[in-house]
């Protein structure tokens, strides 16, 4: 969490960091939204060790910046109109602000570098200033870097913001289901009684973002994906498909509010029916799920619990991606990731290289077995986002059922 | 235009380049997205000189690799589990990755590098890759980049689409006006005719919000700032504030669809009447805007219209920034920018060193002059989206009027 920083300073030797703001509006930088808190600014924050983190800003975002509880400062102390007239090249005169800001705030040694930026500009940046303060050091961290080991545990502001991102969202899929459940049959279709039409998925997406809307929400790649769709993880599915009875539905939607937070969930489902063969490879997920999180113990590797759901598949038929990699069939991904400011965090259950995490309080992060058939047409996924307690206990952000067959209650008229 | 890639590259003397895409789901990267065409994707673009762009992609997202029309190159080429067993240091197992890569690919000599990234991560693999590819050079260009220029001017099809969003926001900004003139005067304030309470600006964000997402669209920052806050140019505006009747209101939208492109548009609002101050400053800003559209010319550079704008509101008695830099009162800002995938684009109408834009066909960008007050309690902007035509003419893609005072139609009953 953020009173971890110094902490983390000292541990990697850092006497300062820099994490750029985004340059333009809109931009998603979940490291600085850590420290802006989901204002929508420019800018960039420096924080020297064991000194509070200050917010550059520009003065028309005086505003934003003074609602963040950051110290702020205004970059209009440094007179870009001042240095380009006395230096004409663009990079050269950005370069010269830079190091002027530096040295007036005391930014020395060794730098830790964060934040979203575009490569050339922040490239050629890097360079003049390493060029122009042969002094510093700039650290680029490649992983577990400082700020996501902050942002790892959190604290319980955030809880209480996920968890309400986390009940909206659920809204959101019941709105969904409550939807799709409003049809009828019409043979192998399901149709929307108000529009006397084949319910599609663009018309169940609809839904979704008006809902999502309607909450402050929102959630670009929202995964609706029926059939063979369903068995490629990363399928969106398309709108104009109709939905089809007995067919596997994999809805997975990670949306984000205003906060920045986001929450992440996956329900399968099946209109009316499930066909034998979908409904085994569902217990079997759910069978993995309900394994894997009863095991969940405080301080334990997370690796192991990725063996345990391949074993569980394994022996159950499956191919997983603990024996074979890359495999295209099967249980073809690892069972989870942090989430957070970012849906996927730098946090998980790998299926490869042990990267050394472990399950400590104030972890959050999603549980997602999956099983994939895209040659058979089907595909199967739960997730919930599970926040990791203090006092031992794992506790789901997703309160939502797990039941694979929505039955159909509308009627002809 | 993308045609232009190849003639951008030989006058940059690249041999190829990397476009950098999402490392996750959901985040903003416009160079990767000019590419991809709004395909939700993971991956990277690499284009040699003379050669077609390839996307190397997941095989679990190889329906949308396939939507893009791009060279689809499956990323299981190259096995990084083997790699991993070999070279357990994990940024060294990425370094080894990516120089594989780039050797079966036959990339070498100058690399251009876009896109999006996390600072430490890229920079991290990039002092590997420099170190085990001593006979590559990695170029960061800092501005007017090749993938900006090519941005710069949009082809039919763009044009196409940004004048569909276009269309989309002015819906958005009529229904937010429907909505408000909904209201009945009560006092200084505004009646909501259903609810009976006064409309807030959170009740029009709503409105707004909903209607965005019934059209397919997210506009994250949306600006609806009533008195002093709208002469602040970035503050959002409160949520919790009421409507007041006769108050400056600056109401600026700039929303993307699905297909990644965005439009922006501001209007300024008086409810049932405006003070006579408020209409002396919005008609300075509408003779600014109405006096320089006039006057722009294909092939034209684009700072003299910068200070004919300052000019013109210097003769007004306002202080401006072509004077005086920076300033919190009067005109604050520059004429316009640039926008397609991005909110702002690299072009504009520079308030301070030139930067050579010209006005060339194919660029699409906003006009808005403003005048701002915060300390007299208003600010005016008005904005339109102009694309530059190849026939020399200019065409705004906001067709919305530009009327100051909403007169309230609702009633008591």
């Amino acid at each position: 969490m953020q009173s971890d920083l110094d902490r983390l300073m000292t541990e990697r030797n850092l006497d300062a960091i820099v994490v750029e703001g985004p340059d333009g509006l809109g931009s998603a930088n979940p490291a600085f939204n850590y420290f802006v808190r989901g204002a929508h600014l420019t800018g960039l924050v420096i924080k020297k060790r064991n000194e509070p983190a200050m917010l550059i800003h520009s003065d028309w975002e005086v505003l934003q910046a003074q609602e963040t509880g950051l110290v702020c400062v205004s970059s209009s102390r440094w007179n870009l109109r001042d240095i380009a007239a006395r230096i004409p090249d663009r990079l050269a005169a950005r370069v010269e602000l830079r190091r002027q800001m530096y040295t007036d705030l005391g930014i020395s040694g060794r730098i830790g570098l964060y934040g979203t930026v575009q490569t050339g500009p922040f490239l050629a940046l890097l360079r003049g200033l390493e060029a122009s303060m042969p002094g510093v050091t700039f650290v680029a961290e490649f992983d577990k870097d400082l700020i996501s080991a902050a942002r790892l545990t959190k604290d319980a502001h955030e809880v209480a913001v996920m968890r309400e991102v986390g009940r909206k969202t659920c809204e959101v899929v019941q709105a969904a289901v409550d939807y799709i459940t409003s049809g009828y049959a019409d043979g192998a279709y399901v149709i929307d009684p108000t529009t006397k039409r084949q319910m599609t998925i663009g018309d169940v997406r609809a839904v979704i973002d008006r809902e999502l809307a309607a909450r402050g929400m929102v959630g670009e790649g929202t995964i609706f994906a029926q059939g063979r769709d369903a068995g490629l993880p990363h399928a969106r599915g398309e709108d104009s498909m109709a939905l089809q009875r007995g067919q596997a539905i994999v809805f997975d939607i990670f949306p984000k509010d205003a906060s920045g937070y986001y929450h992440d969930m996956t329900r399968t489902f099946a209109i009316d029916y499930a066909t034998p063969e979908l409904q085994a490879a569902y217990d079997h997920v759910m069978g993995a799920f309900n394994e894997v999180v009863q095991e969940f113990e405080l301080g334990a590797p997370t690796k192991p619990y990725q063996t345990m759901v391949c074993d569980y598949f394994e022996q159950r038929g499956h191919e997983t991606i603990g024996k074979k990699y890359p495999i295209e069939e099967g249980y073809v991904h690892s069972l989870g990731h942090g989430l957070g400011l970012e849906v996927h965090e730098d946090f998980g259950f790998p299926s490869l290289a042990d990267r050394g995490d472990v399950l400590v309080p104030g972890a959050v992060f999603s549980v997602e077995p999956g099983l994939y058939y895209p040659s058979k047409g089907y595909g199967v996924r739960i997730e919930d986002t599970y926040w990791c307690r203090s006092d031992g206990m794992f506790e789901s952000l997703t309160d939502f059922p797990k039941d694979l067959v929505l039955t159909l209650k509308g009627t002809r008229n």
